[in-house]
């Protein structure tokens, strides 16, 4: 399947009190949509406000990043947390971030789960049945931004909500159009031309080159961009650049 | 000045994951307002979630009871936040409140400060300036609840925000009809009868004898009643019965 | 196989700021090893110097009750945490809780995971690994409390420290010996006289009667009590009366 | 006064999970005493470990950084903590990393407050003697780092701690010899040039040339550099060079 269009996401704001990780202002030059940190695993109040007035200023989309509450490990531990918990700090996060979305003129247009949680939904249903149960608790509909295929979108559609798929331009993928695992090797792509061709090829074709030389098909509405590694407001610019040369239109999914 | 009605407000939800403080369904079948921790000094996303069913379920007000982001501390030890992170922590309690009141069908209807934050804007005018921004950021003309006189209540005014004074039926006065600080002799009243009888005495006549003696004038469209004391529940029960039988209408104030 | 004595132990300190859970005070008169909360799932500071201050002021021993960093959970979430983050993490806690010990006029005399952790550790050999490395990182060759059998006691012996086995008065047990998971029906034994009974039956024969009605060995030389339920301490209390009457002697392991 | 030879300390392990702010292993080869982040404003168990290992490799003195528990703050927002509270914390945060320097071969060797807490002890006696009392909980008697004429050193001495002077090569200073504060005009000094004769000047004459241009003495045994701040290490590899091209000794104070 191809696209017309294509969403660029990136996750922003994922400082803390005196830490930065995120170049917020030049990243935000580039996506369509900001998955907002929410003080769970990053994000202080003025930072989520700041990132707020930055994205509303410049029309890209604001996403709650919602996670697991884990400063210490940057919510990249799986945790066992109980269903009523993790459904009502969902909630509390969206909650939070709906403030500076509004007092910067905008809405809180979506939800992606961050990190560990965003891992453990892909298989996990209660996991999965909280985080959709947190986002129904705010009375909004938002589109719950995640991997195609995932337990998360299966009970996200399920109640009602939309679902946007997502893909990554830097990671490696199987024959079978999964995820290769990080940690095993080639998983992250480094390569810069290879990430922007790759880009342009999901984008346009909606397939990628899978670690063993096959083109599988990879369904997604948006590109997942890092933004805390070097060198990765660069490399956003080139990969927008390029898909918009190649007749892209990038865009926002809401 | 009399009133012909009186509110009664509580602190409530201050447990903590595993923590309990306030007996929050008891105090709900008292009290017109109940102002609800918001994770900053006490409160968590599962707790704040029932208080709000069950204080909607009520009629109690939700109020957002803000503090210093002081857990360690219950929010008792001032602090010296600079201006713009205090009032965009203001606004992300209030936020994440509210996603609570309105699954449970209510709103946000005030907004309190809490402990050493709420002594701190009795005086300090660029904290009372953060706490007003940060209701504002809200969008929402919230009332704030505070101590007549006060500086959070000469800022709330010229910001347009409405004002509402509280009284303690269990602290001393002064002959100036300030409160006896805590810590010094007789600062807290702990004989009920005597508690009964200045709650009535306040809410029908707005006065209250003082520590010396003399009948001083307090301007009160509440009283704040302590949740987190050994019989704490009677004798809230007490007041509001002796309120009534007085012919004192007890209600909420919005 | 049966012990001429027995120790008791129980979880203690675990309240935080403003909250108490459990009655340190009380508790300390019949327990002879105090797992004293560090910091990181309850726990802090001047509680820490109080209990270790009346631990060894009664003579109990002062145990570092470790845990996964988790205030919001009190440590029973299951977290995926690395191996040097929790290794590091475990040193840390002891370390902090050996100022108070020393301070006190004692030292650190075990260590014994808490909540979640003290689950995972029964069969996870890499968490069990990072406690075990977390102690020897402070040079102490610190007795590890657990269940027989788990994989900490396991790795514990592998790197040279001693293991002390505890056992569970008020649990049920499997006829293999193992504990009824919580959850279960009957999985806690709340009849009084029934754990008094059978703390008994375990200090002098080592045996207890499992939820099928046969006798089954208990390796144990602790015995673990509770201390953060409703009447907590007269079922202790009562215990440690009927084992010396029974003429078990009640002494810490170490 | 002028010394034959100087201390260089520097702020290090000041990230948190995820976040990184100061490059501590190009820092520790130019440094000869780390102030070590202890997790209450900065630093994890992880990097508290490895600045340990690294500091104790180049025989480089660990030092405890000791700060309010204030991660959203940096430790840089003044906080009324009571007494006991703030002994107590200090004591825990010394404890910590006592592990990891022990761990290493080293113990800690000096103690140093952080940020607000540094700037409040200058002049509050009470939170001076609680960080006092909070060293000697620990039955060593460490040297305290500090202001010359701070209430901090006052009270150490009384206690019959040894106290440790400092002055900043980068800092303004008044005509009575004080630091200029911090957000007036000139306050800190930017130009390296600068920074290295003043750095000179002060190690070996014991002197510095005031804002308005008169030479006051300023009694240090320590020079503190910034290792926040962009290029660093270069600046501070400068300052080093330099003093011992001018014949002064850089090594550390104990």
């Amino acid at each position: 399947m191809t696209w017309a269009s294509i969403d660029l996401n990136a996750d922003l704001g994922e400082g803390f009190g005196r830490w930065r990780l995120t170049d917020d202002e030049q990243l935000l030059s580039v996506v369509t949509s900001a998955n907002v940190a929410c003080g769970f695993h990053a994000g202080d109040a003025v930072t989520m406000r700041r990132v707020c007035e930055l994205a509303a200023g410049r029309g890209v989309r604001i996403g709650a990043q919602v996670s697991y509450r884990d400063l210490a490990g940057f919510g990249r531990r799986s945790m066992d947390v109980p269903y009523d918990e993790l459904a009502a700090e969902v909630a509390y996060q969206i909650g939070a971030l709906e403030v500076f979305a509004r007092a910067a003129g905008a809405r809180v247009s979506y939800v992606k789960p961050h990190g560990a949680l965003y891992n453990r939904v892909v298989h996990d249903e209660g996991q999965a049945q909280a985080v959709v149960d947190g986002v129904l608790l705010t009375g909004e509909r938002l589109p719950l931004l995640g991997l195609p295929g995932s337990r998360l979108h299966e009970v996200a559609e399920k109640a009602g909500l939309p679902v946007v798929t997502e893909a990554f331009a830097d990671r490696a993928y199987t024959a079978g159009g999964t995820l290769v695992p990080r940690g095993e090797e080639g998983a992250v792509i480094t390569d810069q031309a290879a990430v922007v061709e790759r880009s342009v090829s999901m984008a346009r074709f909606g397939v990628v080159t899978s670690r063993c030389g096959r083109s599988v098909p990879v369904r997604a509405r948006s590109l997942c961009l890092h933004g805390d590694t070097p060198g990765a407001v660069g490399m956003a610019r080139r990969v927008r650049t390029q898909l918009e040369a190649s007749g892209v239109r990038v865009e926002a999914f809401v």
